[in-house]
């Protein structure tokens, strides 16, 4: 039979998490916590069910779930969100970009992807319709050991056809944040023209350096025109939960909802009102940055006594580290390798871009996830250590 | 902003629930119990999270319920689907049927669907970038009560560029099962042409008369061209919990698995935990049809006595009936009204046509939801009874 996406395998992260469970690996790769959401959290499910909620809950997510939503945004943000047009629960960020990329993008569109960049957007753009135009991050170097971005690229990038520009900050895999002269540029970029933006924001409460998040909802002009993605999984130690949002100006959600409901009608009902009530404290996601910067901290002064060198991280669960000290083999080889023979597994940085057998996505870079406990991240560090 | 669905407003189930709540109506609309489930299910998904289970499962279901769900079908239907290549769990029947139209439809495929029909269908198949070739069910007559299928429409429908039939028995709206002529019908229609079939089997365990239900799984061919879906929501009473699945033979599942992890990754993982143990115990499926049956005859029995006249239904949650004794109105008005007057929430049956404002669309008949406690029964009835 022929393929809809023929260049497309299974996601790198079910590959590396299988490989981890068959070799019994320390799994470093998939963004997920390796402990437990607040006991809380989970009687709040429990109530939920034993209080009835087990049928289909309201479309476009519950009303007291969509409040707590648009006056957290509200208060962190400043963007007056109404939580009746302009809210919708999701099956997790997955799904909300799925949505709004099948809502915006018509046949022939241009949707702008920065890359290295996570392995939903291109084959969603390609079942809309759509053509992706790849703009590169300007990779680590001597004399700058981070990732960086040249706006200017993006700038010519943008043709007519151009409709849809995806950033995802803080960034996935690089943990990259946007300044305020970042939004600045990005308002030059669209101002004039018809294009839409979303803003892939599942790390927005994981920020370090004691800076403010910089949301897309921050800016009244690129709040009109966004699609913006959280995810309470990366919150509230959920993953496998599956439960988002996406926040978007009326016309927008109008059309996000028409897709939404076909792609997967609702969202579980006991999550969504345990998820109500906990949004209540903000305690749980104002204190996050302050947590995984810890972790982060943590496992990059680790690192500085390996052969890795690694890069520090502004945000999100991850940070990269540099490999060349031990090996030269490709990034996916060297994964592979590292699971098998040492029991770490990581995430090959090359898996983000396109064309991941290309010399530009081989950096010998990998991507650590330090969303686990502390005795994981010592038992990683102790391994690679030895090599 | 130019829509991607322009024809497509919010479903019609959203809709009719929504006024159902403003009214405070007895809600016998959207497909769903009014009751909870078994509280042992409640109580594993609870044990689920306690026990950890709160991360990413595996992108295409959690082991031990691809396995039960395997052996459910084998045991039932007698085809042998590999739990490991062939089982997907999904976010509930909806998202089955979006990834499995995504992953079959090229852009220009025609794809047969059954007119009455669910209303994701032809929104779903649009999306792909397919044309729906639309073949109605013969409507009720004087000679023969209840719709019938011609499957010679169908056969005259097929054009070389048909790549998709979808069949949803027992059918939502009218309550039609297949027989096995059926079966070898489609057969027939098929078997020299590199058509495949979505089975949208979601009352699969809900079949009147005690009659054995004959999936598309029970015949080794139909089943090695099919997707065929089903929804632990309508077998567990857990609409809102979102979980289904999706049997495929190998090279489907492939296709399908791409879909699905771009889509929503995967699938609620207490909820799959949950399941996987409570299908150890077949009953509540194999006494659901009992179940059903008694509350299809109440209604049944029940409207009778009022000036609707219902239609008997073969399977489903659901029994249509004529109410032109009442009211001239079409469908939606009547619908509309009669929440807004009397306080009893029904389905147009119009709604599930593609063109619903048509003259051929509105037979003066509306859909009961029998899948509710005897006393919402009963008290529905008695407002039917007085108009
Ligand atoms: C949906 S699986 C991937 C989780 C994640 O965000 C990551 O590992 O990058
Ligand atoms: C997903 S809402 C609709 C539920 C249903 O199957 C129906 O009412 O027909």
């Amino acid at each position: 039979i022929k393929s809809k996406l023929p260049d497309v395998g299974t996601t790198i992260f079910t590959i590396m998490s299988q490989l981890a469970s068959e070799y019994k690996a320390i799994n470093l790769g998939q963004g997920f916590p390796d402990f437990n959401p607040d006991e809380k959290l989970v009687s709040l499910v429990n109530k939920s069910m034993m209080n009835g909620h087990n049928q289909y809950p309201y479309m476009p997510g519950v009303q007291d779930l969509r409040f707590a939503i648009a006056d957290k945004i509200n208060k962190l943000y400043s963007y007056n969100y109404d939580p009746e047009t302009e809210i919708t629960v999701t099956n997790g960020a997955t799904e909300a970009l799925l949505s709004s990329i099948l809502s915006i993008v018509h046949t022939g569109d241009e949707v702008i992807v920065i890359e290295p960049c996570y392995d939903s957007y291109l084959p969603c753009i390609k079942l809309a319709g759509g053509t992706p135009v790849l703009v590169s991050l300007t990779p680590p170097s001597k004399n700058n050991p981070a990732y960086s971005i040249d706006w200017n690229k993006v700038k010519n990038a943008i043709t007519d056809k151009t409709r849809l520009i995806i950033l995802n900050f803080p960034h996935n895999p690089t943990g990259l944040t946007l300044k305020s002269s970042d939004l600045d540029a990005i308002e030059d970029l669209i101002k004039e023209k018809e294009i839409f933006l979303i803003g892939d924001e599942v790390y927005e409460h994981i920020v370090f350096g004691h800076k403010p998040f910089l949301s897309l909802s921050t800016r009244e002009f690129l709040a009109s025109r966004s699609f913006v993605i959280s995810s309470f999984g990366k919150t509230y130690h959920t993953t496998g939960w599956k439960v988002g949002y996406c926040s978007a100006p009326k016309a927008l959600t109008a059309e996000f909802r028409k897709i939404h409901q076909f792609v997967v009608f609702t969202v579980s009902s006991p999550m969504q009102y345990a998820f109500a009530e906990f949004m209540k404290d903000p305690a749980p996601y104002l204190n996050l940055s302050r947590f995984y910067q810890e972790k982060h901290d943590f496992l990059y002064n680790g690192l500085l006594k390996t052969r890795f060198k690694p890069i520090k991280s502004e945000g999100t669960f991850f940070l990269l580290a540099d490999y060349s000290e031990v090996s030269v083999a490709n990034e996916l080889d060297f994964a592979k390798e590292l699971t098998k023979k040492h029991g770490v597994t990581l995430i090959p940085v090359s898996a983000f871009y396109k064309d991941s057998s290309a010399l530009a996505s081989n950096n010998n870079l990998v991507r650590f996830c330090f969303a686990k406990k502390n005795e994981t991240l010592e038992k990683a560090l102790a391994v690679l250590s030895t090599i």
